[in-house]
Formats: C-alpha cells, sequence, structure tokens
C-alpha cells in the first residue's frame, strides 16, 4: 500500500513529512507514504507555481505504483490547477484515492465530477500540527489503508449518496466545470475562519444553486474560529443554514462530524 | 424628480439623510429625496427584518410617484431578500432608476436579469461620510435627476453594453436567479477589504462561469483597503485579473474609474 502525497494549494514543511511518516511506521506498518517534493515548494501563496503543483499531482496521480493520492493541506491555490490537472489524468488515476478536506475541495469536486469513484473529504499530513492531530492523521490512514469503517463521519449509512465541502469552497466552485452533480447526495457542509455575515451570504449562493437544490438534505458540520461580527450577527451557524434550507426546500438533517479539527471524520463521495 | 431611497442592506444614521437632504436642496432644488423610515430600521446586521426590508424596497419601486429608487448603501443582506422582492415588482417598477452599489449590487443583477431598464452602478447616500463623498452625492444626482454624461465611467462610449459589479457580490450570486446575462457587455469590477488570495480564488469562480466567459471584455476598478497576504501574493490586482481574463479567454481592457471611494463614477447597465 503506497501512498503519494502533493500539495496543490500551500506547502507544508519537512517536519510534518517526517511526523506523518514516524507516525504511519508505527501505526500502520503496512503503508508507505512519498511526500512528493512538490509539497515543499514554495512560490508566493502556493507549493510552488501553478505548473509545479498540476505536474505533481498529475505525476502522481497517473502512477500506478501509488495506490492513493493524499492531499498535504489546503490553504489557497488548487482551485487555479484543478480543472487543467484533472483533465490530464489517465485510467490509472480512476484506480486510486483521493482524500483532503478545506481548499482541496476544488480537486474532489472536478474528480467526482468527472466520474472518480474513491474520492473521500476527510483528515491531511497537516493535521498531525493539531492539539490531538495524531488521532485525524491515523484516521486517514486508517481509511486509505483499509476502508476502516469507524473512520466515517457516523451519520453516514452506506445506503444514502453523500459528499462534503468547507462551505466556502463550494460557493466558489458552482457554476464552474468542476460543480458536481449532487442530486440525491446528502451534502455536508464545514466552515472555518469566516465571519457570520459571509456564511450567511454563502448559503445563499449555495441553496441558490438550481443543482444544490437536488441534494437531499443538509447536515452541517462544525463552523470554528468565528470572529465575532459587528454588529452581532444575531443567529448562530445552525440558525443561519436551517434558514437557507428552509427558503430553498432542501432538508435540513442535523450535524455532522466535521470540521476544522482534529476530529475531522471522513466522507466518502458517493 | 422625486427620489425614494431605501436600505435592503445595512441602515444609515439619520444624520446621513440629512447631509444628502441638504446637499440636494443646494445642488439640485428640483429633486425631492424621500428618505423611507425603513432606512433607519435596525435588526442585527441588517436595516430591519428580511420582511420590512422587502416591504419598503417594494413599495417605493411599485409607487408611481417616484421617478428613481436609490440604494442607501450596501455592507450585506440585500441576497436575502432580492429574488422575492423582485418578484413582486409591478409595471409602474420598470419606469424607474435603480442606483446603487457594493451589496446593492445583488438588487442591480437580480432587476437587470428581469429585464428592467434604468439599472445603474454608482454613488449612493452613504457616500456623503466619504472624504470628499458629497462629490459623488453630487455626481449621483446628476445621473438620476438629468442623466448627465458628466457623471459616466469614462470608458463608456454609449455603444457597448456595460455592467459593474463588486468582485465579491458578482461571486456570489453566479448560478443563481439573479445572475443576468452579461452576453456582449463591458463587465467592470471593482473591490474592497479582500485579502488577493480572496480576489484571485473570486476571479477564479468568475471567469469560469460560462455566462461571463461570454462578456465582451472586464475592466478593471479599483480595489482598496487590501490587507496584507500572508505570505505576500506577490501579484496585484491588475495582474490577477489579467492572469484569470487570459485563462479564460475574455479580453482585459485596462482600468476603471469604480471603486469604494468618492471618485466611483456611474455604470449603467446594458
Amino acid at each position: 500500500m503506497r501512498i503519494g502525497v502533493v500539495a496543490p494549494s500551500t506547502p507544508i514543511r519537512s517536519d510534518v513529512a517526517e511526523a506523518v511518516t514516524a507516525l504511519a511506521a508505527a501505526h500502520a506498518p503496512d503503508v508507505e507514504i512519498v511526500f512528493h517534493p512538490q509539497c515543499f515548494l514554495v512560490h508566493n501563496h502556493f507549493a510552488g507555481s501553478d505548473a509545479a503543483r498540476a505536474e505533481a499531482f498529475v505525476t502522481v496521480a497517473n502512477d500506478p505504483a501509488y495506490d492513493a493520492l493524499w492531499f498535504a493541506r489546503g490553504g489557497y491555490g488548487s482551485c487555479r490547477i484543478a480543472e487543467d490537472a484533472i483533465a490530464r489524468l489517465a485510467p490509472a488515476a480512476r484506480a486510486k484515492a483521493y482524500l483532503g478536506y478545506s481548499d482541496a475541495g476544488y480537486m474532489l469536486a472536478g474528480l467526482y465530477a468527472a466520474g472518480f469513484e474513491q474520492v473521500a473529504h476527510g483528515p491531511m499530513p497537516q493535521d498531525v500540527r493539531r492539539e490531538g492531530g495524531e488521532a485525524a492523521v491515523r484516521r486517514a490512514l486508517d481509511w486509505l489503508g483499509r476502508r476502516e469503517a469507524g473512520s466515517l463521519e457516523p451519520s453516514l449509512d452506506g445506503q444514502a449518496k453523500a459528499a462534503a465541502f468547507n462551505i466556502t469552497v463550494l460557493s466558489q466552485l458552482l457554476g464552474t466545470p468542476l460543480q458536481p452533480a449532487l442530486d440525491g447526495h446528502m451534502l455536508l457542509l464545514e466552515e472555518v475562519s469566516e465571519y457570520m455575515y459571509r456564511t450567511d451570504r454563502a448559503m445563499f449562493h449555495i441553496t441558490s444553486n438550481p443543482g444544490i437544490r437536488q441534494v437531499a438534505g443538509i447536515r452541517l458540520g462544525r463552523c470554528s474560529l468565528v470572529p465575532p461580527n459587528d454588529p452581532d450577527f444575531g443567529e448562530t451557524e445552525e440558525q443561519v443554514v436551517r434558514h437557507w434550507c428552509e427558503r430553498s426546500g432542501i432538508p435540513y438533517l442535523g450535524r455532522a462530524d466535521i470540521g476544522h479539527d482534529a476530529d475531522n471524520k471522513v466522507v466518502p463521495f458517493g
């Protein structure tokens, strides 16, 4: 079992790779993790130029020696390469799993839109730096290595289709070629570091989209590090999401166990 | 000539209404400005509840005694009422002009999408509080009162169709029923108080949209109060917009004289 790590958004430091490698050696000795050197490149905001990030992603995705492609971390930048890079993928790329969240959502969306069948929202190597983050990395390894059911978000019943996204990321890919068909899916959403008025605005955008209105329902993960709204927004994140679900006729299904934190569970798409 | 002012987003204070009324009395004595009491309501983030804001907008828009509806200010909130409120408009609403920018862009978009013919992006009453803001208000009154050509953004040639938006606002209405057809239009864009990575992300979103790819070209207004990117983004706003125009095959036409400032010129839609 070999996992290739690439960074289509922002770079990781070598100590993150070392910590994850050591953790994997102890927890899942059958798993080999290869951090592509591109993970450590720095070009302005990004882990290397658009070309370097796309090349690393395409190389690992198309290499049959890898069973999985693991996104190193979020940040910002994968939307700049997603459409073109996914168009360059060969049949071998369809045989592997893809795992990440946050800004990696552009890649997950585009892969799922292109019919890839092993795409999942879940922890990334950079999470090892969170408090309790080793558990998140182990959870990811358990899913990547042996599809461990204990890694999964608990509301997933194995019957209904599902997908998960950061709220801002999903909003910002609506109407682009990256938007996947999500009709009949349970849609799990989470957010971090956004003012409540922005989450409200993004939920207007998401729930006004004709494609999104075809989902089976929305579950709300954690919204963390919300800056204080001035003036007070007067509604919690759950009230905001309920409001837009009611306005748009989308069933609100309750909370989800995902978020920008160490407890973030795995949500396989489909 | 009677102008009705409503606030579909956030409230204004009475001293703004007084300053604008006094300025209009001196500059355009033939213009009567009526500030709807809803402008001063406060409900959490908004100038009154969604119902109160929608009701004031519909009442003034449908009243033939008004020649124009002027949006009081931006902020956030008009997306919560735009679609439903515009659906309630009567034929009398089509005979008047609508002027605003920033968050009012949701209303402008929806009105233009619904075929309204006198919709314009330009200064609002709250601008009187900016340094030099009296000039912005006079410019708006000149356009509202007598379609003064000197109020217009200088690249408008009276031939090509045009439209103007705040970048974030346009991004957040893509794919919703508020998105107007802009094929063949010169699209003028401006931004305020957004990190450069967010402007880059929003430009990805905007220029990836099939409808937006039909515009005749994009002009970039001012991007003001940009918080420092960490790390440095390495590209100016013009480089960002040129990048996405090139990527998407949209002609980049140069700068535009619009922005969140006292120099903001008027851009009539169409």
